[in-house]
């Protein structure tokens, strides 16, 4: 008698009627009396729970020692039943039980059947995961991360690792975390000042420099202060780089890989939809459809800000002009209002972008875009990236990056570089955008955050 | 006329026989004359290398301008022509030239013909990947990386992400790396120390009750100031934990993952392995299928131990009794010699091994195996993990860890927690056992040891 998941059980129920199955699982639930016992079970593969009935009548089971102060809540439990498919009742499929241990009991579990709010659940990052709506947001987030995956390797990317500690800025935007051993007198890494990484990007651009398509997938780092719903100091980014590809080349991709890896995941997550849908918002499958269905919208930057300039009024910052760094308040305003879904913005100004980015002719603007995303904002920015030597040489010193540090990354235009570009994706706000859940502390298992490093 | 990878060409070359495709790669060698030139040229996907043909009567090519110091090794190039199988000569497919671009050449490029010693190479992370040894590794790297996630889905495990910067030293070991922003009136994570994770596994096993199997797949860092050839100071894990698996369960899951994601790494990568037999060891793959195709070997430590002593003559450290944490000396004679292959050693004296191990009957020992490989030594360390609050509460007071610290990992045990075991893989020994490389520095894009931080 095999051991399966419950996630695999309810898939296919007609397959298993009748047969003896048995499982090891958790309680979410114990009901009844001394004649018949409802006991429900889950065991992680699903936010569904398998509800085995035990029998008074049942030799095997003592049903006195079953009883709800004695089986809490969060046991652990082996049954060994027959499954029973009843799909006219509430409960498509039960199981009978013929054998049912207590493995070992809980006590003072802090979830209850009473619905705990979101915020007080974050102050137990290491049990919460057992309610139905974060054990949902998890199983979707290991889902995605894996389509990832499925996806980048079906289309012939090198996984690449890029370093976590690095001696460069890769934004050159600062805000960094620093490293050090506890060692002052000889410090790990000598002289140099050691940080974590921002991006793998410009390692990435060394490797796509020969193998064509690589991607990464790895934590990243941002010594942010800002305390909002969307920033983490601590997140995972996914950062394909592909030589020979343009601007509009990566945002197919871009377009292509979201469309996919959700779609995905909304086909082998059924009841976790469906849960998302009655407890977290109605419309979400709608509005994921919606993206998945259409072409993605692509704008000029110059025509977002003619845009936005006609309804200025609704915003916080009301100066809008070229030049303008879109806020989340823009850039909500593009995805959820005017275009009413996912939108590429492409050709920002070059003053607030990477010194990286490959600049148009228009002597203004970089062939960067950012995919801004509804409840959301910025999901994805990317570019193509500067591959005229002189050109890079010249905004790393109007910047005031220091040349030395970067001499490696500005000699791979020497190798045969005909060009390259690429994206990031915070994965944790992919994760939110497909769940509907609108905290980022909500989608990782133990965020960090300014003055949170709980446990 | 799709684009496609050299590999794929390549392993169905018949099947293109006559084809025209297109492809965009990178020369390697650039010989012949005005009349005929013989290009290689690689993108990347395979360590073999295409052989276009470019003839002096085809008419859309000006062959003058394809002499060697025209397009030098590196140069990008675009290539249009028709594939002709030739399965009797020494190259069993060529491309026949219809069309053929050079899109950016290169210059000063560090790889030429003359084969480059591994430690100079280390100089250039950024370029050596375009040597055949390096694009080899990193090729299989990124393979057996993408076989581990396939492998943990189709065994319904939940991908797990622990944090990274964390308040907990999982090990208990030191050696920490210490983890700031730059304002020190007011640290980022406030009063609380922040470190880099040296395991995800406290974590793991938090999630592990709930989710029932769950893995990560990260890096991790130690401050180790130990220059071997197999130690870095930045690395990846694989860290699965199971609810509900003893000792002997986690032992059979990393046999069979072992086993799984080499057979089928060795089954993608044909060429590969050709070429690091030719070049790295000539007895690879009848070692790694010695591995394969036989039952793994369980050995008690105190077995061991007997089997040490015996031969103790032949180590440096000659005082072989219980209580010996095995050197790399002692675990590669069990692996080399004894057993002739990758080996278990189980139940290792508590002296030296983490609080958090299941403690054995005897009183000495804890239910932990260590995984040996030859040529490396442990490539796997995992325990069966210590569930009783009593003897888990005794251990941390033993050792003298602080409680408080770990009061959330230590109350795990009060929420239906019926055990749990897991090991870590060290993914890089696992990518050097696969590829036969002997030093870690050459597995990793760009490694960061004591004093090295290269880019």
């Amino acid at each position: 008698m095999k051991e399966i998941t419950i996630k695999k059980l309810l898939q296919n129920i007609e397959a298993f009627d009748g047969q003896n199955i048995s499982l090891k699982a958790w309680v979410n639930a114990n009901r009844g009396n001394n004649k018949v016992r409802f006991i429900s079970l889950n065991d992680g593969s699903t936010v569904s729970s398998l509800q085995v009935i035990v029998k008074e009548e049942n030799k095997n089971i003592d049903i006195s020692q079953l009883d709800d102060r004695i089986v809490h809540l969060g046991a652990a439990v082996f049954v060994e039943g027959t499954v029973k498919y009843t799909p006219s009742s509430k409960q498509i499929c039960e199981l009978v039980a013929n054998n049912f241990i207590l493995l070992k009991d809980a006590e003072d579990y802090p979830i209850q059947k009473k619905a705990v709010n979101l915020e007080t659940l974050r102050e137990i990052p290491h049990v919460r995961h057992r309610t139905n709506l974060l054990r949902t947001v998890f199983l979707i987030r290991s889902t995605l991360a894996l389509e990832i995956h499925k996806y980048f390797r079906e289309n012939d990317f090198l996984y690449f690792n890029a370093p976590i500690i690095t001696s460069n800025d890769g934004e050159g935007a600062g805000e960094t975390f620093v490293v050090n051993d506890e060692n002052i007198e000889s410090p790990f890494f000598g002289n140099k000042k050691a940080t974590l990484g921002v991006t793998g990007q410009l390692h990435g651009e060394s490797f796509a420099l020969g193998y064509k398509k690589i991607y990464t997938f790895a934590p990243t780092f941002r010594a942010e202060h800002s305390n909002t719903k969307k920033h983490a100091a601590e997140f995972w980014m996914i950062e394909p780089e592909v030589a020979f590809y343009d601007l509009n080349d990566i945002i197919n991709l871009a377009d292509d890989l979201l469309k996919t890896v959700i779609k995905k995941t909304i086909e082998l997550h059924p009841d976790e939809f469906k849960f998302l849908i009655e407890n977290i918002d109605k419309n979400l499958l709608e509005k994921l459809n919606l993206f998945i269905n259409k072409k993605l919208t692509v704008l000029d930057y110059k025509d977002a800000i003619k845009e936005l300039e006609k309804v200025k009024d609704i915003f916080e910052e009301k100066d809008i002009k070229f030049g303008l760094d879109l806020a989340t308040e823009h850039e909500r305003y593009l995805a959820e209002k005017l275009i009413g879904g996912p939108v590429a913005i492409i050709n920002f100004p070059k003053d607030f972008k990477a010194f990286y980015m490959y600049q148009n002719d228009d002597g203004k603007s970089v062939a960067a875009f950012d995919l801004l995303v509804p409840g959301i904002g910025e999901l994805i920015g990317g570019s193509q990236r500067e591959v005229r030597e002189d050109k890079l040489l010249e905004r790393i010193k109007e910047i005031g990056i220091n040349q030395e540090d970067l001499q490696w990354y500005i000699n791979l235009r020497k190798f045969g570089n005909a060009g390259s570009s690429g994206f990031g994706i915070g994965f944790e706000r992919l994760v939110m955008y497909v769940t509907g859940v609108d905290n980022i502390r909500d989608v990782i298992p133990y965020p960090r955050t300014s003055g949170n490093i709980k446990m």
